[in-house]
């Protein structure tokens, strides 16, 4: 692996969309007892469900700590790739590196400089020095090049249709807490330079209560080009009503990189959702980390949802609101297999599936 | 990865030797206090000489612990792939896994069960669990598949021909703090099930105090088919004098697995060489790991080098000697480059550039 001085946009790179081929995924294991209730164990069963699930689509590789390691080992599928690989938490799409393609079949990655959503300016943990090196660590591992950047950036911030559009939000990319200094038309500059696109749309908010401050991977994410799912609620009570109503207005204003108008597909949330007394007393308090309470709102929305190769894996969360979302999926993704599992301690954590995955995608060579 | 049920030799698998093609070369970081004098600081230095030599060559994967990664990333050259993993010592070409090829261009692996040169009964630190964890860590971060031993081994207690030869010792391989209730038939008939061997030549006894307990891989190798070093000495003293004197005469006497006589290659040893009074003091003491004091005796072989793709990287100890060994070498490798490199650092916590490295085998394709 080596570090490159350039940008991946003068390199000829972009970031491919994640319904793109992958060569694999991979995810974290969670065990900080400060975040995860009950010494982590539903967290971890609940993790190691869903990594068989992808793992039946494509490659699968999760790191972990030392001390985690026989339990991760014991509890994963033989077929999942298990590593030693320290962080702060399991957020690998916030942590990991954002992998990149060229027309010439390489791959590479992006290192972002990560903060733990905020650093001392309203971040959820300290410290966070380990959650900054794992995306080397997975270059390393995968022998991709990298990119390190000062920007910070996460990736759950960020969704591409691979064609040339970047999807965020002003909520979480404009917020002081990550690059304070810089002006909107600055952050674009980057995410064209690291990421290979040439139009940013921006929507205002992300999903109300979302403590990373706004990730759009809670709120929208492309499902093909042109084509996007947004979170959703009828209920004009709801806080997120007009977060959601105000993105569907900008979806439908925006042209994409290739100039299409953007067909937008709502798809219900769940609940309102709300963390238990049992759950809340599970979880060790610990200065410098976010609380959780009894009674606190969760951030729950189906479009946290993964696409593997041949299949997605989205959030289940309640009797009311699951089939619907299903059915949206499937007719958003025909060519895919949708798989539902039950996710409720990864939201108790503070997100979901698509927070703990993160794609390494298969190049290809283009041939004209 | 998958755990294989069956033998390599019946899955048609081979040890390749260490002279054949090589995909990389792994090694790990010295950290432990009780056996690296000064907190591991000089021997990090020479490991990491070492891991630059070798990288010139072929590519060099170093496992590091956690709370050492940081310091071994910055010591190490970029090119030098840093992973975490936890171990309890340095010793991978024995805690290792044994890399296997097959004539269909497939890698696999044997993991042996590890127990720190003798468990229980004359092993040299307690616990031993991390070592024995690293061949799968390793096969696992490689990809290939596993083969797992109940059969007690470490690398460095074997040398083959890649033709059909295993070089040993009686003193380790019949040791009952290995394998106490297996006869030297069923020991034979181990190393022919995971190497893929036909012949099994033995030695008796391996350097004069080395402390795994008679290690083949400081007292002798292939340097090609047909062809042996073997350390040496004409000083009727010292006890290594009938040790290499034994061994020469059982080697000659030898015939390999294609029916060929060994043509043998005597390397004077350095020294004697002993630990100074200010090595010893630099080392932390501690109940259950093999003392170091002043004045023992090292056992220092120039045999105990890695032959990498183009190049040996081989130890030196002192003036008197090391010049005549490299000029051996250079004649034994004609197609190499020799580099010699100071790595008495090493020899002090109990070995050398041999036992601190695995090579990777690249395997090929056979065409009839």
């Amino acid at each position: 692996m080596r570090t490159l001085k350039s940008t991946p946009a003068r390199d000829g790179f972009r970031m491919p969309a994640e319904f793109e081929r992958h060569a694999g995924c991979w995810m974290l294991w969670p065990e900080r007892t400060d975040n995860w209730r009950d010494g982590a164990k539903p967290a971890q069963a609940t993790f190691a469900a869903i990594a068989a699930a992808i793992a039946d689509a494509e490659p699968v590789t999760v790191g972990v700590s030392a001390a985690q390691y026989q339990n991760a080992r014991a509890r994963l599928p033989e077929a999942v790739r298990v590593v030693e690989m320290s962080s702060n938490d399991a957020w690998v799409r916030d942590s990991g590196p954002t992998f990149l393609v060229d027309a010439r079949g390489r791959r590479r990655g992006v290192d972002w400089t990560f903060n733990a959503w905020g650093g001392l300016e309203g971040g959820l943990y300290f410290p966070w020095d380990r959650d900054d090196e794992v995306a080397r660590k997975i270059l390393e591992i995968e022998g991709s090049d990298r990119y390190r950047t000062s920007f910070v950036l996460e990736g759950g911030a960020i969704h591409v249709d691979g064609e040339g559009t970047c999807l965020t939000t002003e909520e979480c990319l404009l917020n002081p807490n990550r690059n304070g200094d810089l002006s909107k038309a600055q952050v674009e500059e980057q995410l064209r330079r690291y990421l290979g696109v040439t139009c940013v749309i921006w929507l205002d908010r992300g999903v109300h209560l979302d403590e990373t401050g706004g990730h759009v991977d809670e709120l929208a994410c492309f499902t093909s080009p042109g084509h996007v799912a947004l979170t959703w609620t009828d209920d004009r009570r709801d806080p997120q009503y007009e977060i959601s109503h105000d993105a569907y207005r900008r979806l439908r204003r925006a042209r994409d990189a290739r100039g299409r108008a953007l067909a937008v597909h709502k798809i219900h949330q769940p609940g309102p959702l709300y963390m238990t007394a049992e759950e809340a007393a599970g979880i060790d308090p610990r200065p410098g980390t976010r609380p959780r309470k009894a009674g606190d709102r969760l951030p729950a929305s189906y479009v946290n949802f993964y696409v593997a190769n041949g299949r997605v894996v989205a959030p289940l969360y309640d009797r009311r609101w699951d089939a619907a979302a299903l059915r949206t999926l499937r007719r958003l993704f025909p060519g895919r297999e949708v798989v539902g599992l039950p996710t409720r301690e990864v939201l108790l954590g503070g997100g979901n599936i698509h927070c703990i995955t993160q794609q390494v995608p298969l190049p290809a060579v283009r041939r004209r």
